[in-house]
């Protein structure tokens, strides 16, 4: 017998909101399929050794065993997958030969983190994934695509009524080279540092470069300095340069963040800004990185990051190089329905129009009536139990449902608008609601300001 | 670094296969929706208590712990659901007081399952339920609703190619009643019995009837008798009354099933039949119970089944009775797309056109001209790199890419049909492909003769 049964950070919602989150995922579908990428779906498991970062299994990772397994389970433990970007780069080695590259595809998936939950953070939630994977080499200009197709997706989303974001890059190549032409060596501590600069500020970051990464006053400082550029055209550049330090390898950062910026400049300003602090965590990623501020909601943290990865699948013989960027669908929907809600559904089932049922006798009637008006592609549903008048109203009403439709072979059908009051004489082969009243609609709810 | 890493079990589709998938959840959904069952979604796991049977928990549990877990997690063990009643079953007790009864929802998800893969039996597998959950108590046209919803969604799934189906209904208070009509109690032996019907035959079915029953040779033969009456009319009625047992509850359930199948029939003829074996293996079915087969295809065992259950949900206060079917995605994936393949997308892109690039300086006029195609809602994407004429086409081919843009600033922009060759001018504000190009189709495949 079924009981009720929380668990905190596993967030379910309720149907009306659910029609939220499904608007939203079509959105991102659409634009990641107008941009060429192919849907994937992977399994939820992986072998716990694939899901090591470091060559250590995190404690955030949920194991996963047969209960009563046999002795074939226990030689390959498995794991909840913690993202979609390691699922995803050993599907691309496990199928290479069947795949053409760069293979560009998207992937809107659970993926489980045993965190301690908190706002926004969550134990199980969806992610919207887009990579495009190549074979030995990936040209620099899907460092450019995969932000500004992220940007259209933020796009398409605003017509919902969410708010706008800002996609903040910068580029581990300029962040190294930087390092290194400062003369410092150890790369992890000084991204390691930099990666706090949000949460510790600028002061106990310098004191991190100097106890971790060995960084002298100067070079604190010039570190300290880069880390505060931030600039949505390429002006950026300037900036850099004039801390006068050199090396190749800043160089290659440098031309690639301009080429991003500058290209997004072109299509919507403001929209990607050069943030030289943005270092992420993950050590995978070799080349763009990326994190996204949903503006008016800073304090959510980060809603899509990502970034280059050169070496995160390879089958021995040839790499894979990628680049890829999540977007938190349940991060982003705890703003959008959760203590503040932004955004409402019209009504909390698909259905248009409820036929009345009157007399039990007339239930195969209204069935038939059901079915015509379906087949017309309108969703209806037939009130489930022979009642009055009013309840009929009653039970439309309150599930958000506009239209109620009596079925009467004398007089003929009729259709009542619930909000308005007008009914009007209706036949069952031509009555169609107005377009805005087929489907459920998603709207700002009023109030909100953002 | 990302290693091949197959387990049995957990299918996984190349993407061409996958827009088959998506195709065949998306006529699902919008069937469901049309007759106003509401999208929900739950979290993937349930604490183990709550996944139990008889108490019991099933050795197929996929058990999932924090790895490095704190004593909170231990205290409240959990595991990752088989199937989406039971999590559906506690969604509805935990949210009761958010919901409008009946309550009709539709639910597209993963469930895990750690059986001995097989042909059409997997470890991790998609399932499409519908449900319709009340409050104290459901009407009976409910369990008459439901497997005619999965028809209409069946018939929507032969627009693809995919085989048609033959849905097959008992009433377990039917059985019941018949067999409490002849004598026996120990109900659970009988229906134990009857559902390895078409697994041992008759024959063997009989003396389980004896051996775990006790039925004498007399009731044996009743049942069995019973057991093989089969028909897509209400017919069968008087065969089963013939058999001249009387009991007030083979007379609700001959009642209930003679409503299936008469409103069935009437619909449309020969895609419900009610077969008096069927009894299902779940011990909390109380009225009608369903199973589908797939037409030529019936080795492969149900594809979709379920049936009435009455106290599956109570907070101990209420009762939510409910009645539901699940249809199993990746069962009928595997027909679909297995080895002997019925079905395939036209390509394994969503892309209709690529625009080439054949220099990379003119790499940002491609993506305007991209842009401006996407704006028109086709699916659009950039030659990866610079190339010759031979190469792009070949790159489109690959992929089943059907249009080749060539943009050329002097003579204005040109696009080719790579199927036939045609090659004609275009403006990108005003080029549009045949309907039937804009997306990948799902088409049967050439010599399949299901």
């Amino acid at each position: 017998m079924a009981q009720a049964a929380r668990l905190s950070g596993f967030p379910e919602w309720l149907p009306a909101d659910r029609i939220v989150e499904e608007r939203v995922i079509d959105l991102l579908k659409h634009t990641f399929e107008l941009n060429g990428y192919a849907a994937l779906h992977t399994r939820a498991v992986e072998p716990l050794s694939a899901l090591a970062k470091d060559g250590e299994i995190d404690k955030e990772i949920f194991a996963v065993s047969r209960l009563h397994g046999d002795p074939s389970d226990s030689r390959n433990p498995m794991g909840l997958h913690f993202d979609l970007t390691v699922p995803f780069a050993r599907y691309v080695v496990e199928n290479a030969g069947h795949l053409s590259f760069p293979f560009k595809r998207y992937q809107i998936q659970p993926v489980w983190r045993g965190e301690r939950p908190q706002d926004g953070r969550f134990r199980e939630f969806i992610q919207a994934d887009i990579d495009v994977v190549a074979e030995d080499s990936l040209a620099d200009h899907f460092e450019v695509e995969v932000p500004l197709v992220m940007a259209q997706a933020f796009d398409a989303l605003r017509e919902l009524g969410v708010p706008p974001v800002r996609i903040l890059a910068n580029n581990r190549k300029l962040l190294e080279g930087f390092a290194r032409g400062l003369g410092l060596d150890d790369i992890p501590a000084v991204l390691r540092s930099l990666d706090k600069y949000d949460k510790i500020g600028p002061e106990r970051v310098g004191e991190l470069l100097a106890s971790d990464a060995g960084a002298s006053a100067a070079q604190q400082q010039a570190l300290l300095k880069l880390a505060a550029i931030e600039a949505d055209t390429s002006s950026f550049a300037d900036e850099v340069l004039a801390l006068g330090v050199t090396d190749p390898l800043l160089d290659e950062g440098l031309e690639s963040l301009v080429r991003l910026v500058d290209a997004a400049h072109r299509i919507q300003p403001g929209v990607v800004v050069a943030q030289l602090k943005i270092a992420r965590g993950l050590d995978y990623y070799t080349g763009s990185v990326y994190e996204t501020q949903l503006l008016g909601h800073e304090s959510l943290g980060s809603v899509c990051s990502g970034g280059r990865y050169d070496s995160l699948a390879s089958n021995g013989k040839k790499t894979y190089p990628g680049v890829g960027i999540s977007l938190g669908v349940s991060r982003l929907m705890s703003r959008l329905v959760g203590k503040n809600r932004m955004l409402a559904a019209t009504r909390s089932v698909p259905t248009a129009v409820l036929i009345a049922v009157t007399d039990e006798r007339g239930r195969a009637e209204a069935d038939a009536v059901a079915m015509q008006l379906r087949r017309r592609g309108i969703p209806v549903d037939v009130a489930p139990a022979a009642s009055k008048f009013g309840k009929q109203i009653r039970f439309a009403d309150r599930r958000g449902i506009p239209y109620v439709w009596f079925v009467d072979g004398e007089t003929g059908h009729e259709v009542k608008d619930i909000r308005s009051g007008e009914q009007v004489s209706a036949d069952p082969e031509l009555w169609t609601p107005p377009a805005e009243d087929v489907w459920p609609r998603v709207e700002r709810v009023a109030g909100d300001e953002a």
